[in-house]
């Protein structure tokens, strides 16, 4: 029923716009709000301690359920014909992937437009509320970690109770989108626009509203603008709310922002050298479409101003390693996520360490604090299924008949919520040329990516349904 | 000075085939003598104990001097004229890669084939001796675990020394070796072609006396041959010893056994099938070539009977992420290791489990036995390494201006130790047309993946030449 309340602005936008999609969201919200009223009735938990298992359930079948109510709007107004497609187009909506199935995006009406665009910036409030406040609450995965990224005793749970966190995030949300919406409207971005641009930014989506994405706007200020958003939108947002409490010293000593920025610098001057002497051949127009590029990927967005399928090989060697990066723990950016890779990294350097001191026993510290030896196998384990689900996602997928480039990074932006990939799926292109089955299996990819893999994995382990865990 | 005597087989056919080679070989032997009688003259080190230090080192640059007086017999024959290039060769040779640089391997003089191949041989027998008597002795790397995958507390050490353990894994390659000539002999091949191809199994080395690699014969009985031998070569050679000994059924259980020979047997499945409809429409033929590809592969040999490069996407994939696989522990075989496999596949469960028990302690077992959390700890910080080491080498090599799968698979077939890659790299391709700078960073892959990347990286680390450590 909330997400039916959800689909209002479209409904009002549609009206407002005198476009024929109006009947579409009257009937969607109906029919969302009526199943909604009927699950509301149906007591099927009386329990009332809600155990890991049945929060899970709800996360998971509550991001699902989205999927399929908000592709009605797309199926009831012809706009997407197909529901496999408008599911696909959903899923990559709420799942903040960016990942689209449209061939002509500026011919939808705006009520559509909207909605679309609305999905990313739900999904992202949704996930910064599960990684942040539900996950480490339900003592799951290695977002444990957030709790002790956090230095200092009195920030260690950012504020102790998930209503309070969830309070925090929205409050931090609605102002960065807010703050956004002004400066692009003021760079001459149209207000319509501007909103839906900030949407696809602030949730790391990436869904536009021109078929060229932001290469529509031939405004520097504009591309340096949204940059800078998807790289705030890819960070830690409890940094922000340390740095309102002007604890600027923290967050600049935060191991996992240095990483994840440090990543960024090196990536936008290697890229924009390789593309200043092989293509553009001027400097600030490299640099330009090289931050924006960085920014974009790293984040998982997936905006472009330009076909960087087009460069060479260097540079998009360089995007598609940072795939795998992706943004901060604790942010609307998905992926492997800059934490793990951070302390994969200390792992490592400490193994290196071991071989001269073989009985030593040294703790891999982040921040002042170790982190324990179930997180450590937590986040290698999860850096393991990671790459395994991806190569053997590649497999499946090149069943297509595509290449092998085009599989893999059809799979890579999917599972890391990415939105376009190269050749085949690369920033002109679109999935939509993939048959039904490749479609379904690489939203469940973009679902599996953003509830962090294991958190849907579980739900189709057989011990799980026989009531054994 | 050992070096120059396994020249002295080369410098007998050389003379016994009466080619310009005899030379090369007489030159090089001197040279290579002289060195070595000189370093045997300068003591470096008084003191009698080898500590993990000094035994690495010795080792590495053990293994890059035999590279280096290894390169003289190709670069002095004029068979290679580049010294980069015999480098190169030499490199691929004792790693096991089976890497070439050469574009036409038939006008090459008899010496130097045997030379070329003969390297494999060595490399072979050096790595094994590195891994199952060395490394463990010594207490470094993941290798440890194969202290604990032989199950029962008789075989907990194959022999107790070294020296012992080298014997045994001796004669053990030895009958390998004389089995594979005699059957391949048998089978129609000349003796010299049978010696050299076995050279290239047995060593999981890879180089041909052909251009077109095993293509060249066209006998399904060869071909079968050399993949059962491959496998052989891939899986541990302390189980060989164990059949020996007669405990089969210790064998069977073996779980990174079982895992090697599932994923052969269902790549082997999937990849024939799906090229009997794509391209042979033959059902025996294309397991045949299916079973030789995917046993190259997977034990990181590198032959070839056709053209795998024109293969489907989807069959070329599954190739590619067998080079990630690669042999068993104690085996010839390079890249990942099937036992590193097994393990994350072990953690991966074990995560997923507690999720919903987070408070349980649940060991990761191997055979009967847990595997320590150091152990464990390496493991995964080794796998991490290796996908780092390889897609920033990816980014690196792809600086020579080809695409990304000739860039990756370059990248991963040399780090692996396989030989022949994809596309620029293709099994009918050879490495020679990368630069010099190039080819030096791939042969510095192919000893990082053949020394357990740990070893080698550690000479590396400031601190170690600082006496820190």
């Amino acid at each position: 029923m909330l997400k039916a309340l959800g689909m209002s602005p479209s409904l009002l936008i549609s009206i407002y716009s005198k476009q024929n999609d109006t009947a579409a969201f009257a009937f969607s919200i109906f029919i969302t709000c009526f199943v909604g009223y009927i699950m509301s009735k149906t007591k099927i938990n009386k329990k009332k301690m809600i155990k890991a298992k049945e929060g899970l359930t709800i996360v998971a079948f509550g991001w699902i359920l989205f999927s399929f109510f908000g592709a009605l709007p797309f199926v009831i107004s012809g706009s997407i014909p197909s529901f496999v497609d408008a599911f696909f187009e959903t899923v990559s909506g709420i799942t903040t992937t960016g990942a689209t199935i449209i061939t002509d995006i500026e011919v939808l009406p705006k009520g559509i437009l909207f909605w679309r665009s609305f999905t990313h910036w739900i999904g992202g409030m949704g996930i910064l509320v599960f990684t942040v406040a539900i996950l480490p609450a339900m003592g799951v995965g290695s977002f444990q970690i957030f709790k002790a990224e956090s230095p200092g005793p009195i920030s260690d749970k950012i504020v102790p109770r998930i209503k309070d966190t969830a309070r925090i995030l929205y409050i931090t949300y609605m102002a960065m989108t807010v703050l956004q919406i002004g400066l692009l409207w003021i760079g001459g971005m149209s207000l319509f626009e501007s909103v839906l641009h900030t949407f696809g930014t602030v949730g790391t989506g990436g869904f536009s509203t021109r078929n060229a994405s932001l290469g529509a706007f031939h405004s520097t200020y504009i591309h340096v603008v949204i940059s800078i958003f998807m790289i705030m939108a890819g960070a830690n947002f409890s940094l922000y709310y340390e740095l309102y409490k002007g604890k600027w010293r923290d967050v600049l000593k935060n191991e996992e922002l240095r990483l994840y920025l440090g990543i960024i610098v090196v990536s936008v001057i290697l890229i924009a050298i390789n593309m200043d002497i092989s293509l553009y051949n001027n400097f600030g127009k490299s640099l330009e479409h090289s931050l924006f590029q960085v920014s974009s990927i790293i984040s998982t967005t997936g905006y472009s101003t330009v076909n960087f399928d087009e460069w060479t090989t260097f540079s998009k060697g360089i995007l598609f390693l940072l795939m795998f990066v992706g943004g901060c723990a604790g942010s609307t950016g998905g992926s492997i996520k800059s934490v793990r890779i951070l302390v994969l990294l200390k792992l490592i350097k400490r193994e290196i360490t071991k071989i001269f001191h073989p009985r030593a026993v040294i703790a891999v510290k982040i921040g002042q604090r170790p982190v324990s030896t179930d997180i450590l196998a937590s986040i290698a384990s999860f850096f393991a299924l990671y790459i395994i689900i991806f190569s053997l996602g590649t497999i499946v997928i090149s069943l297509e008949g595509i290449g092998l480039v085009s599989a893999a990074s059809a799979v890579a932006a999917t599972l890391g919520n990415v939105g376009p990939g190269f050749d085949f799926v690369g920033p002109t292109r679109t999935y939509s040329e993939f048959s039904a089955a490749s479609k379904l299996l690489l939203s469940w990819f973009m679902l599996l990516g953003r509830l962090e893999i294991f958190t849907i994995f579980i739900l189709f382990s057989p011990k799980f349904w026989k009531n054994e865990i």
